[in-house]
């Protein structure tokens, strides 16, 4: 075991109407409110009214940014940092899924940074104060309700960059599973493969003797293989909205890294590549590359993919190798993803090999990019020619 | 699942030397320090002159306060409160197990209670403020480092209270397995079942739809049960030092009750009054109780008694009834609790049944006595009489 910090400021507030914690929040935190979300979706389905009768209620002044897009863009992020700055926000509430949330954060620590908030999602600067903000989940999906990540992505540079900082945190977070009854079908399964991909990416360490929290991820895993399915055939149930929803936040708040070396997150990286290119839903991405990027590395160490065949997926390891039993277990990854509907090649998108070494170039923002293997141009390119078709 | 607020403000520091942020901690949280301890262990086993020498280097001004009790008593937190307004202290560091801890919660929040600190322990005054403190853990059992929870002992009246505030959490809590090497083996064993017993406790709640949280609790107990007979073969392995340290602070850091009813606690209150009027050991009182609250709990509903058999037990449960396989995984977790050198009967103790009816008494403390089961005097009696022999 690694040695290691576990803190997370954000209280979590789950379950039914708990929008009514939105108060005691405000009282805490300042009224003057920028409420931030992304295309409407929330005046439809009711979560924009229960916010604002909140907000009402406690007489917050509350203005409003919407149109944050699904892979945030920076050109968003410096718009909400002006109306922060002119509006004297003291606090922001982000109301929808991860991309409104990540938009908030990098808001957050902006409004404080006298340069180009880029240069913080770059890492060449680092916040030292943020506003507070806070959060109301419409979408199980990221985690980021619940850590202090974030991905922005620059259009006009195609460049999706992930940043954090300990100023990241929401102060809150809410989350009222009935919130998500209305997230269609296609929504729902690429949050599933989404948050099913962070814990894989953790679960891919080379850290000895974590046996709790190995337990944990393969935990995460068995609940969201069970729920999902039961979900999927029925979109209101309270009860698989909610079992989703928890796992989601659980998946990526930083409980399952503790004492590992924290995983690979190398398909996360040539995902970034795919979607900064070609816009695509980032869960769908993930279901393509992730398999291939497990398939390739097995060749190499299948060790932990066999623990995850056996303890995941119920493969039997009699009478086989190693490598063997882990191609087993990816095969039965794939079968689940694409059983959900995921798609599982990158021609489902109409994605050939004709930008492929963009693709490659896209995925190296980070100077290092893995850690279970470290990658190069020509594992990328292998992964990347392994999820066309 | 029921609604829930998921939060921890405590900073876990886990791992070899993690002494060192004690420095950023002071920093933080101020340098007239009060440091607290018990029979004074932490001098022969180097804790003590670890910790002495990062404050030394911080200039701080240490005040100390040593010899709290195993089941630390209300006098020695009144004497803890008069040192702290004496010397205008500003941060109280507890250097020890879950006793030290404990008291000096109490103490903390006495600081700020203008009457007698026994009116917080039973519930009759609540605190507003407290004393910030940290925590150098040198036992793994109580989990008292990253919650909330005190239990506070009237000597004089044989009385032992449980409490909890919302100011009671640790600011930080430093977790290096080194420093229980020389934990000795009956208290090493103890904590094993301590923590475990905290896990069961919250295992026997009755919500439905808590897939995730379930399998962690399983997990925990999984890999304790996996992890002490290492440990006890090798007292100084720093990897099973490690993994039973970090299960005893995830059993009870809060996040096993979420979305739960938070369990039953009859044993706990039980042991309560045990210890109360004996002074026994809490692991060793609760290693006897709690499979005999189990066995009279799983007559009327075996429930989760069986849940436990099959996930934690390995108990196959084909041609059995539901009572049958939950008395298998009774046996099973008695013998395990066996095999480490715990004892099974209160006569090891040598307690018999003269002094019954005061333990039934010391055992409704609460209005309320169990949640699985609500306990009667009558069913409280029961329990004792099987634990007797």
């Amino acid at each position: 075991m690694q040695s290691f910090l576990q803190f997370n400021p954000t209280r979590l507030w789950f379950g039914q109407d708990q929008i009514e914690q939105l108060q005691q929040e405000l009282g805490t935190n300042g009224k003057r409110v920028l409420l931030v979300y992304g295309g409407g979706s929330i005046k439809k389905n009711g979560v924009y009214d229960a916010v604002m009768e909140q907000l009402t209620h406690m007489q917050a002044e509350v203005f409003e940014m919407s149109g944050v897009e699904p892979n945030p863009r920076l050109n968003t992020v410096r718009k909400g940092i002006d109306i922060c700055r002119d509006k004297q926000i003291e606090l922001i509430l982000a109301v929808g899924g991860g991309s409104v949330i990540d938009c908030v954060k990098a808001i957050s620590v902006g409004v404080y940074y006298d340069g180009d908030v880029w240069d913080i999602v770059t890492r060449k600067a680092v916040p030292h104060k943020a506003l507070p903000f806070g959060t109301v989940l419409t979408l199980a999906a990221t985690g980021s309700e619940m850590n202090n990540i974030s991905v922005i992505t620059h259009w006009e540079k195609n460049e999706k960059r992930g940043w954090s900082s300990s100023f990241a945190y929401p102060a809150f977070s809410i989350l009222d599973p009935t919130y998500t009854y209305s997230v269609p079908m296609d929504q729902t399964i690429y949050g599933i493969v989404d948050m099913m991909s962070h814990v894989l990416e953790q679960y891919f360490h080379r850290t000895e003797n974590t046996p709790m929290i190995d337990r944990f991820m393969e935990s995460v895993l068995l609940t969201v293989i069970e729920a999902a399915p039961k979900l999927l055939a029925d979109l209101n149930s309270y009860e698989h909205r909610a079992t989703i929803m928890y796992a989601g936040t659980t998946a990526f708040n930083g409980l399952l890294s503790s004492g590992t070396d924290g995983g690979d997150w190398a398909s996360h990286q040539i995902e970034h590549g795919l979607s900064a290119v070609y816009d695509i839903p980032h869960g769908g991405g993930l279901g393509i590359v992730f398999p291939n990027w497990m398939k390739h590395c097995a060749e190499e160490d299948p060790s932990r993919m066999k623990k995850l065949a056996i303890a995941v997926f119920g493969i039997d390891p009699s009478d086989k190798t190693d490598h063997e039993i882990a191609l087993e277990g990816i095969d039965a990854l794939r079968s689940f993803w694409n059983s959900l509907g995921a798609p599982n090649r990158l021609g489902d998108y109409g994605i050939d090999d004709s930008r492929i070494e963009e693709l490659v170039h896209k995925s190296f923002m980070k100077d290092k990019v893995g850690q279970y293997k470290m990658m190069t141009r020509e594992t990328v390119r292998d992964i990347l020619i392994r999820s066309l078709a």
